[in-house]
């Protein structure tokens, strides 16, 4: 359509026009992972009443060397009225402390003789005083709290809970529709003369799913534009980004271009400079994304991870930056690269330096990734690159599965 | 119950005794994520028919300048008989190679004319015969692919789907019980005198979904020793882990440890030296685990990212080993430390450096992890660490959550 584009332009260009996704009300419980899109005050103050920080008695007014006991205050319980003078009463961490309250005693340094307290020494009111915690004292009414933009991480879901938030506004994860193109695919375990299983939709759909993201998987279609026409446009109202897989190329019977411009797409872009995977299709239909990834495994996989996850991440609010890392390769790669490319490695790390080993070089697209947690990124060139030179990497970080960037040294 | 343990000794012993639950078969689908639990050899060759690597013409014998065109075969379809000499079908990319073919050309150097194919200049047999994938090329029926232990990524995903498995054998998640201790508890938005919300269980549900793990909550329980037991004994039969939140302490009312003891626990741990968190029990009863967490938010988030998460990890077959980066502090932090402490900070990698910035310190549990993508790990000792001291943190790495360790220079 127009020129090759950079692999980091592509990027740029997903980062101009892909907005956040309209922001929605969820439970909270399935708000982890998401960005905030409103800000946040604080409804309640926090705590909501005075509290015992320690387990211990509160003292009524006028500190002695000698108060009654005159009841207990467990946590979830109150005390009925005001403490008197000369009055105390048990107290647990948590609890609420009773009207009157000048200190509390932790009971570490208490002596209890049947309904009496001595204090066994000298005690600064300062420092019975500070074991109330206050109303407020965490976070005040009306205080803002939470920004818009934020992830968030368990710690911002439970503050949210603490002050009885039960839904939150947030960045949706795009919905996605995967739909295999090649007459030669069909289902798992059905095989055919001819055919071979759609496999790349099992393995994107494993990829959204570690990444939290809803997916709808269709049965494999055949090359046929008018088909393909039909299942993109009923999709197209269903989610928010519909990939395709297969027919990327520009033969009699690669029909993703054609079906995404009878559908009406607007493209972004139809080729990025980079190997395997550079052949991917991004276009969008109103405030729709389409995304053609090739057909081979390795090209589809690679594409996906470099391109249409950070796709998915800009669509959710979040950065799309990719993340580089620097690392040795431990043997010389590649011959003539017309392209850049990005080689699957295995990463490990050595004494604080990663070593990269490239992994089932020329074993074919179905092995490329196997055992891999890394992409090497390696320039164009017209020889060689030597072992031991420094390149990028960039990690695979599926979900849980995250290469640990510094061994760690207490023989665990 | 014994010495405190250090961290990295309470991950070596939960490393010993942690074994991975039983290996289960589960949908393909489903094993995303997952250790594999099984050898996978291939019971089938792949491809499973020759085929063409490029849209071309299929050739018959013996090479010549010009062939007679006698039909097509697209990818999914066939040829019914072999190529004669002299014969050539049309071809696609993926499309089974007809019997007797020597050798595909690929259509950028052919000039079709009506029924006739010519050859405009002299080409390499060897070159045509290589763009036929042959039958096994990418493995071999009985080849051994993929070995127990290797976690399940998509590449992994792809490959057994490409060679018909709709299930595999892993290393299932543990099923997790989540149970909030403490009479001031209510669930959240039911608002009553002296109480406040169960944030924690939340948050730790947040947590615990973002790994992928399957987590049942129930409604917080009193402070009533007869009932936490109950509780614990009925769902120890349903899942490998409980976890409870509060009462891990040594008041009247903390119950947590004699529940433990009344359901016949043995304990591993009660207590691990750092704050916040080191108050945390782990024990096991039968093959079945239990973590009582300390109730206080920030003590029981640090706690279940430093040894939950590991349990959890070790149960799924993974690696439990702490992943630590190193930065630089940007201001002066602590005072007396007479613990280990993880310090929730901001990371933030600034050409190359990761800079460390603590966050809401001194701000209360609630508020302590808000914002915050690391901990960082700070030794006991007697004065304030000063900015620009090297210091160890660990990323917290919540599912797709990950802070990036490398700017990216690119302007994006």
């Amino acid at each position: 359509m127009s020129r090759i584009l950079e692999w980091e332009e592509a990027l740029s260009l997903l980062n101009k026009i892909a907005h956040p996704l309209p922001p929605k009300k969820v439970p909270l419980a399935e708000a982890a992972g998401l960005v905030l899109a409103e800000e946040i005050t604080s409804p309640v103050s926090f705590p909501p009443f005075p509290r015992s920080r320690v387990d211990g008695y509160a003292l009524g007014p006028s500190l002695s060397q000698e108060y009654r006991l005159v009841g207990e205050v467990p946590a979830g319980g109150g005390y009925p009225k005001p403490l008197g003078p000369g009055e105390a009463v048990r107290i647990f961490t948590g609890a609420p402390v009773p009207r009157g309250t000048i200190g509390i005693l932790p009971q570490e340094w208490a002596q209890e003789e049947g309904k009496r307290l001595h204090l066994p020494f000298k005690v600064d009111p300062i420092v019975l005083a500070s074991l109330i915690q206050k109303v407020g004292e965490e976070i005040e009414q009306g205080e803002k709290i939470l920004v818009p933009g934020m992830p968030l991480t368990p710690p911002e879901i439970g503050l949210l809970a603490a002050l009885g938030f039960r839904e939150v506004t947030v960045r949706p994860q795009p919905q996605v529709a995967l739909v295999a193109v090649g007459s030669e695919l069909r289902d798992i375990g059905e095989w055919e003369e001819s055919t071979i299983p759609s496999s790349n939709l099992f393995a994107l759909e494993a990829s959204l799913r570690l990444d939290g993201v809803q997916v709808y998987s269709f049965p494999p279609v055949p090359d046929d534009l008018k088909n393909l026409v039909s299942l993109i446009r009923s999709k197209l109202d269903l989610v928010d980004l519909v990939i395709t897989c297969g027919g990327t190329g520009e033969g009699k019977y690669d029909f993703t271009a054609r079906a995404f411009i009878e559908v009406g797409a607007e493209f972004l872009f139809t080729r990025v400079n980079f190997r395997p995977g550079g052949r991917i299709i991004v276009a969008r239909v109103g405030s729709r994304f389409l995304v053609g990834l090739p057909g081979m495994p390795s090209a589809a996989l690679v594409a996906f991870h470099l391109l249409v996850r950070p796709l998915i991440k800009a669509l959710a609010g979040k950065e799309l930056r990719p993340c580089f890392w620097k690392g040795i390769l431990v043997e010389q790669v590649g011959k003539e690269r017309r392209q850049r490319v990005f080689l699957y490695a295995r990463a490990r790390n050595v004494q604080g330096i990663w070593e990269l080993t490239p992994v089932n070089l020329g074993q074919g697209a179905l092995k490329a990734g196997i055992g891999a947690n890394a992409l090497v990124d390696l320039p164009p060139g017209t020889s060689p690159i030597p072992r031991e030179t420094e390149v990028n990497f960039i990690p695979l970080n599926y979900g849980p599965l995250l290469p640990c960037p510094l061994e760690d040294k207490s023989n665990i």
